[in-house]
């Protein structure tokens, strides 16, 4: 559920931090181990190391966290709307790698091919799943292993539709990632035990005729919940479940984190019941995607971004606690497919200026100010004067007479002809707006220029992505890789041939 | 000097980088042993530390190289321009971290305070060098330690002038970066051994009217050489130095690599040279800084800075060879103040394709075609078909109708009223030109977009920063920190108190 409100959440999480920080350095043992059992510092010592050598056990329990599109841009920028010297509790995790994510066909990627190579140690084109370019041959994934090796139990949570590109990559072998009905099929028959988050995309197939793959996924054993009352009610004796965000939006997807009602649940919540289910003799594997960090950076909407990567700080914090209590059975790693967006902490104007807490004060996602409000100006009976107040209101800001012409141009272009796929925009047109809404698009991008930020693109980029580890095996995420590693290194820690 | 023809240059690099990426899959000893002793791999595995564990020796020779301005994004978009598995060699070191730069101020740092906190561990606000916000306090420079404590050589290398921020970072204390000659007479009374590349800025003072900084630099004992013929005459013996780049740019920098006549040196040769001079039983601190890797980020020339990063990587080619011959009694860090321009490798209209390979085809840097081309250009008797030629020729292509408009343009604004400083623009016109030449700084946008990169600023960013590093006591660089860090990690490894 959605305990606590906005406001709350942001200090909540700044109180959280603020005792990691400190964890660090004072001698405290009960604060220290609020996060680890061992402070960062001491766990990269050569005594530390040693003991990791000498039990060389495998995991029992992998926590994978991939924050779709959340690179060193999103990182930084949400670690210093908190303050200069804050750093998610992740990020002082003491193996940090770094990784480059090119596909075989660009030097950037789509989510299919990134999660692809991660998973499966195989560099493929974009929009593929699991395949070779050609989508003649398949490649086992490190989940699948684990299932069949070890008998691991195996979870998948998303912010996403469940057979979304990344979380597909557990599962699914497809030579498209908008084969949603196909890649559903493969999710049931995955027998994977526990799915969470977002809902079936195309869940009746492209055209609605086929059969609902929640009537497939209910007749090969899943029990579905799909309300938020209902959730307590599962245990580990439930067998495999999939679990549905209550209100789903898009094609699908959970709600973005600042969008949820209070008795909602958040990713953090998904993790703790995963954890729940999962818990067993054998061991789990467990995916967990931040995977609307992507979506607003897309969107070029760096406050819900902002929010989105702390929700999924919050939910790897789910994994520290039981990192506290396993600590010699487990290995958690952080990272992110791509960066996406091209986001950065520096604009022209601003100079070597920036004002972050701006972006604090957005309360409502681009999204949702465009179904929310921009849907009801277009209906008519709105004066701009009223539009300014609901800026005011959810943006936290007045527009200056510049802003203001700005905001009343794209309004007009909104009101007309409203989000044009790029065929029908011209080149300066699609710089200005990408393929989304006007209005909501400059109004993003007023408030990232008010912060001192910036992005340089609707999609994906080239750069690398950091990678963050805790736990058994978690030195071999040190140094400079490639996303294909993370495949060779799970492999070789969880002693898999 | 500069021995190679430029496209001979990016060849010769590619087999290097071919080498050692060979090096760590094949057995070959002799190719792997072109760059390390032991292969990153080998390097990182227990049997390895416990070696480093087991000597506590302290590096007898310590380089310290600062790309300045080189991010993540200026490392990958070198990198990719190469070919999608290349990475340059020290981009293979074993050790690898992540590094924080705000200033005491700001989100987004400076090259002076940037420096300060890596040299002395402490924030300081823009522009201060060595000394608290207020200029009341001075912080004494590991340099300045291990030349008193540890009676090391000294040496600074840059292709800025000496006294600019960063080099100066290792000898000056002054409340103003820009108190230059204040600055020059600190280089003077630091009694270290070895200074190259740019000369004196404001040699004279400000007004002209001092003593040369020179003249006082030869009062105190330094033998200065302005001419490359002279260069090969120093030796071990000749005691202090000052070598100077024969010829200067802008405030008497080192040209940019791409613009060195085949003769002249390159910053790899003056490391080569420092190397033999400071080289004795002590041991020695080299401080090398690709400065002017920031120079043509602040001018979102992306093509130069690509030419510039692999002059540093040349460089610090010529440390990894002593590692070679003395790896038990070596440190090489290699790392960057702070990225500059914002730089990604993703451009809205590119979408998810890049064409790196236009940038390879840059003949000369932003600068030089300015004084070269733009400045003839300005005295008349020219056609824009004329231009045309030339851009043909120094950046390998033909503008569309489109890119042809917006080159016309800014060429007229050029003409009527050139570079401006931003107090006399408005904010489109800073937004489109930055201080800098209109027809030049577009020249420079259409490049970058046709490769699929982009800048978001003039400026420096809040990005953080890789540190790779080889050698004694190069563990200590993995993971997670902020700049002041590295000075405490000097002093740990070099058992300063």
């Amino acid at each position: 559920m959605k305990r606590l409100k906005k406001f709350l959440a942001i200090i909540t999480i700044l109180t959280i931090i603020g005792v990691s920080i400190c964890g660090c350095a004072v001698s405290n043992k009960e604060e220290e181990s609020f996060f680890y059992t061992t402070n960062p510092t001491e766990m990269i010592s050569g005594e530390q190391q040693e003991v990791v050598e000498e039990k060389v056990t495998v995991p029992k329990y992998v926590f994978l966290f991939i924050g779709d599109g959340m690179g060193y841009p999103q990182l930084q920028t949400t670690c210093y709307s908190l303050g200069e010297d804050e750093k998610m509790p992740f990020m002082t995790f003491p193996f940090v790698g770094n990784m480059t994510t090119h596909n075989s066909e660009s030097t950037i990627t789509d989510s299919a091919s990134a999660i692809t190579a991660m998973l499966t140690g195989h560099k493929t084109s974009h929009g593929t799943l699991n395949m070779n370019e050609k989508g003649t041959k398949s490649y086992k994934t490190i989940a699948e292993y684990l299932r069949d090796e070890l008998n691991y139990k195996i979870g998948v949570i998303t912010t996403a539709s469940l057979n979304h590109a990344t979380p597909a990559g557990t599962y699914a072998h497809q030579n498209s990632r908008k084969n949603y009905y196909q890649i559903g099929k493969n999710l049931i028959s995955s027998n994977f035990d526990f799915f969470a988050g977002g809902g079936f995309t195309d869940s009746k197939g492209k055209n609605g005729g086929n059969t609902s793959l929640y009537t497939l996924a209910k007749s090969k054993g899943y029990t579905i919940v799909k309300r938020t009352k209902q959730y307590e009610q599962l245990n580990s004796d439930t067998g495999k479940v999939i679990m549905l965000s209550e209100n789903r939006v898009d094609e699908e997807y959970m709600p973005y984190d600042m969008d949820l009602d209070d008795d909602e649940w958040t990713l953090s919540d998904y993790v703790s019941k995963g954890i729940e289910m999962l818990d067993n003799e054998n061991g789990f594997f467990m995916l967990v995607e931040g995977a609307k960090i992507d979506l607003c950076n897309h969107e070029n909407d760096a406050a819900t971004m902002i929010r989105e990567t702390m929700a999924l700080s919050d939910s790897v914090n789910k994994a520290i606690e039981f990192y506290n209590e396993h600590p010699d059975e487990t290995l958690i790693i952080v990272t992110a497919d791509h960066e996406s967006g091209g986001l950065t902490v520096g604009y022209s104007l601003t100079k070597y200026e920036t004002d972050l807490d701006v972006l604090l004060k957005q309360k409502i996602s681009f999204s949702k100010f465009k179904t929310d409000y921009l849907e009801r100006y277009k209906k008519g009976n709105i004066t701009f004067e009223d539009i300014l107040k609901d800026i005011k209101e959810n943006y936290g800001f007045t527009p200056d007479e510049d802003e203001t012409e700005q905001l009343k141009r794209a309004y007009i272009r909104s009101l007309q002809v409203g989000a044009m796929p790029s065929s029908e925009l011209t080149k300066q047109e699609y710089i200005n707006y990408g393929t989304y809404e006007p209005f909501s698009i400059v109004l993003s991008r007023i408030m990232n220029h008010r912060a001192g930020v910036d992005y340089t693109t609707y999609s994906h980029t080239g750069m690398p992505v950091p990678v963050y580890a805790l736990g058994v095996g978690g030195e071999k995420f040190n140094g400079s890789y490639d996303n294909t590693d993370i495949f060779v290194k799970l492999c070789e820690i969880m002693e898999l041939k």
